[in-house]
């Protein structure tokens, strides 16, 4: 009998990081550890002695000694946890949010642990949800749609300010100095793969989501970067990479520094980078097309694959080998899903309610799910608009904003609290259908993340309103199993892992027993109310009444 | 010097009585009393020994004892407080809710108090709100329609399940032997007079506004009663009376008996009954067109009198000598206002800001309106559809529902608080529009009732939106001292009151020194939200998108 093989995924959280050690053969999660990133999210000044550096609204970064800080306090604990050798440790793998990125000079130091540039916001890590670059995206979109740039259909016809050129511009645009100084502008992802094994290597999904790469046509041509400022034109040859490795291979092993911090042995393989959501799919059992996964949170992230490419409306991308290799990796999402209610929790519920929740030993959610999950579909009598952070999918739109229809004088928290979950189900919808109409199966689906857990009536009606049965990961924390499987890979089945990502999933991924099925009855009801929000739907968010955003016109005049 | 001479009101609301003993040369308010009904609002079981008799839904029923007594308590109590001998009372005015309306036999008695009825709910008193005549009020709409029954004009074109003959066609369709033994079917506003005078004297205010009456034309013809039902035919010749008395004449004088309840001398004069809102006009010192009345409470009624009959969008009636004498009286009005703020403020509140209104020494109202003056008009970023209890003006339609447009996860309380005001207020607008379209004036606004008193931002928002100056009656109690003064028209000049209700009112009321004028850089603001609300407010309300009465039959279907 071998001895039992182990890898470690490390997921790079918004606000920590995350170790999780796994027994390549049953993908049994033996040990996990957390750490909280130092500064988290920087978002009003820099962490930085002297004179405080404000930062401007929209803003976010990241320290990226936080990362460093991570390996070093995660790894070693997981390791004294499950009491393994590091001999045992065969593959390590990572994924991170994206886009979120930095400048770095050649050596692969980042510009804000550079004295003469640390004072400068520009220097430091763009995390994910740093907003400010909404004009840069502008810019790029209209460029774009000017110039007819075909990539832009792989985008649902529209980039995010959140994406890697509009970040990459921004600096260029507000700190020239910056930009000049930076040798290397790089994700997160592929920087902390680099202090791993000393090699940059950049990765496929980041690249084909974030960065308009495909695999067959590469970046957008540099007379496109051209059109948006001539100190642009080569940003990929000056400061990118046009190698871009695909998820599955290996990125390198571990130097020894590397294996100083973390306690594994120096030669360790490690994958290339991945992303949180993508790396879930693997991990959520879904290595084939037809079977979509949600990833259920704060927001939704759909995830799909597909053996050709096609045109979705409003997906967030479809990128070539950028879930699996060898597939178009599909990536759709709603922007508000489990912050709608805790929004809603946190300021419309009554005292009444709390009071309840605490007299019988629930939460408010659970307390409200409890007074809502007798009610048959439309017995409350409302409708919503999911809108309350913006529409992701399909229709691309942050200025849209949240509609509540059918209150009366009789209407309960719990009747509005259903209704936004029954909203959210139906946005969800929607996406599949997006997909649908394009030739892209859906045939059922996989929920994994928070939501799945917490709330049963949540995941009845998303059955009910998409029709589909939903089965459920068995992992609580599928970025993390994703990564490690993503390290069996990278280390190979000689060394005790597995040759592809299919293999590994098939042996260290599986489904809880429990299954929600779609009801009939509550199917016919369904089908009706889902046709009125799809009415609100298009008559809001396609131009039929653009009050939305006149109101958020008004409101920014006014504040 | 002449002696003090002084007038009693008796304002009958839904829950209690109250009487109001006036000065007739000042029109100071001496002394007041309530009396709360025994049996309030019967909805339940007719309260009555033996076996219970249960109610169906939506019906509401009131105790005609209860309306001595209120003149038995309250009448023997204000001149007790007040100190004044009955020789210095000259007269008494009652003014009722409407159509709240009872089967008496010749010599008045209510059939509930007699023994071979009693145990049947249609021999009870009808309350306004008793709402189990829908399917009368519809049959009489269609047939009106269909006969093209020039009279629907003057009531927005549809009359509602609360009037007349919608409760009288009920109690023919479900208790045809009630309708046979009942001699007479009557506003209990004339009854209490008929208890009062020993005379059976209807008054032109609910005869018009509530039976389809006009001086002009009658009631409707018999052949249009005749094709409700056969037996209907003769309703008006069989149980009612063609003769109508104007509002501003002497019904009659105090009997014997009625005397001797009240304390009162026998003799003294006794005014035409009249009704809450109508009464409310005078005495919120308005006897001239121009100058709408608004009497704010968990509702609105739109009271306005004009020199002509014009037809206007979805009022509720417009009636000659309906309000004062010799002019046109308009009513319209807002189903829901002061309720959709309880409403919000009993389900959407979080236990922080009922502490934080606890510690501060506010009501929770009070706290939110705290909270939302000091924003300008438009930056909360929402709209709302006041129709949580339906539109009575201009839609006419019970079946709309309540809409909020614009939420974020930024959205707080008090922005949704004040959203719900705007919208009352531009649903306020669109009545005054209406008007104003059809030739009649509205110039100015005068305010009386609950609202004014409690809400400084709800009166500069309906200034705002409305773009009218809006003054407020001084009188808190306006039912009861409008009933007063018609009491004062009574007994006339010589006997020391006025010969007209106009001179009544220039002596008898006045308005507070504080007005709310439009301030015009919020009006700027309102005006372009205003425009966004009727928007929706046609989109939803007049066919563009019938989505809140599909949300209701599917809630009903569910139920």
């Amino acid at each position: 009998m071998s001895k039992c093989k182990y890898v470690i995924g490390v997921d790079f959280g918004t606000e920590s990081g995350r170790a999780v050690l796994v027994e390549t053969k049953t993908g049994q999660e033996t040990a996990t550890a957390i750490y909280p990133y130092k500064h988290a999210v920087i978002d009003e000044i820099l962490p930085m002695e002297g004179e405080p550096v404000k930062l401007e609204p929209e803003w976010a970064l990241q320290d990226p000694e936080d990362y460093i800080r991570t390996f070093q306090k995660t790894i070693p604990d997981v390791l004294a946890r499950a009491g393994i050798h590091p001999e045992d440790i065969i593959g390590i793998g990572i994924d991170f949010t994206a886009c979120t990125m930095l400048p770095v000079k050649n050596d692969g130091t980042p510009l804000c642990m550079l004295a003469e540039y640390s004072r400068n916001p520009h220097a430091w890590v763009k995390l994910w949800k740093h907003h400010a670059a909404q004009p840069e995206a502008n810019k790029i979109n209209a460029a774009a749609r000017q110039r007819g740039e075909k990539w832009l259909d792989r985008y649902g016809g529209k980039i995010s300010s959140e994406w890697f050129f509009a970040k990459a511009l921004q600096i260029l645009d507000e700190a020239p100095e910056i930009y000049t100084a930076a040798d290397r502008l790089i994700e997160a992802a592929d920087w902390v793969v680099w202090q791993l094994t000393g090699v940059e290597k950049r990765n496929s999904c980041t690249a084909g989501y974030k960065a308009m790469w495909s695999k067959r046509d590469g970046f957008p041509k540099n007379d496109f970067f051209r059109s948006l400022d001539p100190r642009f034109e080569k940003v990929i040859d000056e400061k990118m990479n046009r190698s871009i490795c695909s998820i599955g291979e290996k990125a390198g092993e571990l130097t020894a520094q590397a294996a100083e911090w973390t306690g594994l042995r120096e030669g360790t393989a490690v994958a290339v980078a991945n992303v949180d959501a993508h790396v879930s799919v693997p991990a959520a059992t879904v290595t084939e097309p037809g079977r979509m996964v949600m990833i259920m949170g704060t927001s939704i992230c759909h995830m799909l694959l597909g053996d050709e490419e096609q045109a979705v409306e409003g997906m967030c991308g479809v990128v070539e080998d950028g879930i699996t290799p060898g597939l178009f990796g599909y990536e759709a999402g709603q922007s508000g899903v489990g912050d709608i209610f805790a929004w809603f929790v946190n300021n419309c519920i009554p005292e009444e309610y709390k009071n309840e929740a605490i007299d019988s030993g629930m939460g408010v959610h659970q307390l409200l799910e409890h007074k809502a999950a007798s009610q048959k579909p439309g017995q409350h009598g409302l409708l919503a608009l999911d809108w309350w952070n913006g529409n992701r999918s399909v229709l691309v739109d942050v200025d849209l904003s949240g509609l509540l229809i059918g209150a009366t004088l009789a209407t309960k928290p719990e009747d509005i609290y259903r209704a936004l979950i029954e909203a959210t189900a139906y946005g969800t919808r929607v996406i599949i259908e997006a997909f649908e109409k394009n030739g892209v199966r859906v045939d059922e689906l996989v929920a994994c993340g928070g939501l799945p857990e917490q709330n049963k009536m949540l995941m009845q009606i998303y059955a009910d309103v998409t029709g589909k049965n939903i089965k459920i990961s068995s992992s609580k924390q599928t970025p993390a199993l994703g990564s490690a499987m993503f390290g069996a890979v990278a280390a190979g089945k000689k060394a005790g892992g597995y040759d592809t990502i299919v293999e590994t999933a098939r042996h260290m991924t599986r489904l809880k027993a429990e299954m929600y099925q779609p009801i009939p009855e509550n199917q016919k009801i369904y089908e009706r109310l889902y046709a009125e929000y799809v009415k609100l739907h298009d008559y809001f968010g396609r131009g039929g009444n653009n009050i939305m955003k006149t109101l958020k016109q008004i409101r920014d005049a006014a504040g």
